[in-house]
């Protein structure tokens, strides 16, 4: 196997975030279940955004978050997603790029614009998210650059790609092009509903196909539709190779084979905006992964690139993480 | 005369923020004299983007952002600037009429896109501005609702018009249909290096065309080419009606006639991005002065909003400015 080009390729909903505070009677009242992720359509996004207070833009998009994230920590990424070329389109290919994240997929040149996540934030820190995919519709099996995949350690996909039967079989082509090349395949669950909308496919996916899996506490328990974490967990153990249990304050759980870790969260002074902790875990784990370290030390620099983030407005780090990383792994 | 339908009609150049951290070096690298504004072309726009690492976006604009504090504190506002029908500009525009300003402008439907301002914040908070005009230059006097002009108590005008003629007779125009309605024209000077760039068109304006000046320290001694701040005041004493000389954390100075008021800066635990210092304290004054507060207690409430919009990353007030400055004044 030749030496990988690229530790972690990504390949997800490309998505610019619109992040606006609210309060949660405005939640209840558009029946918008709190902490989910709901996708509209362009005139339901539109109507919504009208109803909404001045807002923030910045690059989002799950997968998206988590290769900004691996590459602040020093990780070589790539990443496949679609965007169409107009004003929010190059605000994401710049936000990516700019970090060294290699980005070949061809924007789509008509139809839908490029994606947007409305990320309504509560005051107690929680997101709710409604998305318009937009351009990222047109991701199909034909933007699987199997040559890319071949040349990354991970190919790593988000669980929102579920939601589209075309994605889903973009999804099934990297698994494959990843595990012909011998290389590892990661996916994260992404929403407890998204899970609830595709079980099945999630459950034979995760039998079959995936190396490493990233789940929070109501992902992991709605995928075996069991009552709580350890319960989930004795299901999870076996089933692939590693598993990583993320749940917020409580921290990691990160099993392998007969190892397992559990890993507490880092402390944050003032959570701000949960947005992205579970993507940013993700980066920080593959991070430490790809490069060779052993799961407990990659699990707490999961545990840092998320207490990083959520301690600010948005899903991407702000602070310089690798330095960050270097500092508290030192302490 | 008429009761006024709006309190202040803003007119200036409508852009987007495009916020990014950068070092000193790169500044220095790039030649861009820190704390100031620079006009560019689209293609070095898009160079120096190429160049930046991961941003936010914000409306953005020195008058929109004024509007948007003015409305976030409860004065009924209304704007005239140019955008493109694009995915900035409806940003734009959704993040000023969300707020309750009126902005019935028509959008440019060909040629430039919706104008961008790449605002490059240094480590000690000073931010320093390239901005691409885009759509803003198709500004023209054509744009100028005189009727809304005369429906408004003040028509306030950004002096970064002044970069281009046809926008200055916009600005001539509209102060114009403010005066022959009985209404009150205020400017401000905007920037230091625009002043230089325009000093004896701006002085003849002031002692024209404005009731109720702004500037800071550099742009009221440029205006005068004087040396130090109490020699400037002593100039602008009597040349215009009201004029407001901001000072960074020295605070500011309100005349009006004999009337002189020295008020201190509000306290500010952490200065984060200082970008809508002057946007904000304008704001907040202008609220004061169109509820018929005295002029202390204006420039009072010009230094709150100013301190919470240093506070924090953008331009425009995050916190709910109407309640802060309840808060601040009944302490």
């Amino acid at each position: 196997m030749a030496d990988a080009r690229y530790d972690v390729l990504g390949i997800g909903n490309a998505l610019v975030d619109v992040l606006v505070s609210v309060e949660d009677a405005f939640l209840s009242a558009e029946s918008l279940p709190k902490g989910g992720m709901m996708l509209v359509e362009a005139d339901q996004s539109d109507a919504l955004y009208a109803k909404l207070g001045p807002a923030t833009e910045r690059s989002g998009g799950s997968c998206g978050n988590t290769m900004a994230g691996l590459a602040a920590l020093g990780g070589r990424g790539a990443y496949i997603g679609k965007v169409r070329d107009d004003a929010f389109g190059k605000v994401f290919r710049h936000d990516l790029t700019t970090l060294g994240v290699a980005f070949e997929t061809e924007p789509a040149t008509d139809a839908a614009p490029t994606g947007k996540c409305l990320v309504l934030v509560s005051p107690d820190a929680q997101r709710t998210m409604v998305t318009y995919l937009g351009a990222a519709t047109e991701l199909t099996a034909a933007d699987i650059d199997r040559a890319a995949i071949g040349a990354a350690q991970v190919t790593y996909l988000e669980g929102y790609l579920f939601d589209r039967d075309e994605a889903k079989r973009a999804f099934i082509a990297a698994a494959d092009a990843a595990h012909s090349a011998g290389r590892e395949v990661s996916l994260t669950l992404s929403d407890g509903f998204c899970v609830d909308r595709h079980r099945d496919a999630f459950l034979s996916l995760v039998e079959d196909h995936v190396d490493i899996l990233f789940a929070n506490e109501s992902e992991i328990t709605s995928l075996y539709q069991v009552d709580g974490f350890d319960a989930a967990l004795q299901k999870v153990r076996g089933h692939c190779q590693v598993a990583c249990l993320t749940r917020s304050e409580k921290g990691s759980v990160v099993l392998s084979g007969e190892e397992v870790h559990v890993i507490d969260a880092e402390p944050v002074a003032r959570v701000v905006d949960t947005t992205g902790a579970g993507d940013q875990y993700a980066a920080g784990f593959l991070y430490g992964y790809t490069q060779g370290l052993d799961l407990a030390t990659a699990g707490r620099i999961g545990s840092i690139a998320a207490a990083e983030v959520v301690s600010h407005y948005g899903a991407r780090p702000d602070a310089d993480l690798k330095a960050l990383a270097a500092k508290v792994l030192a302490a």
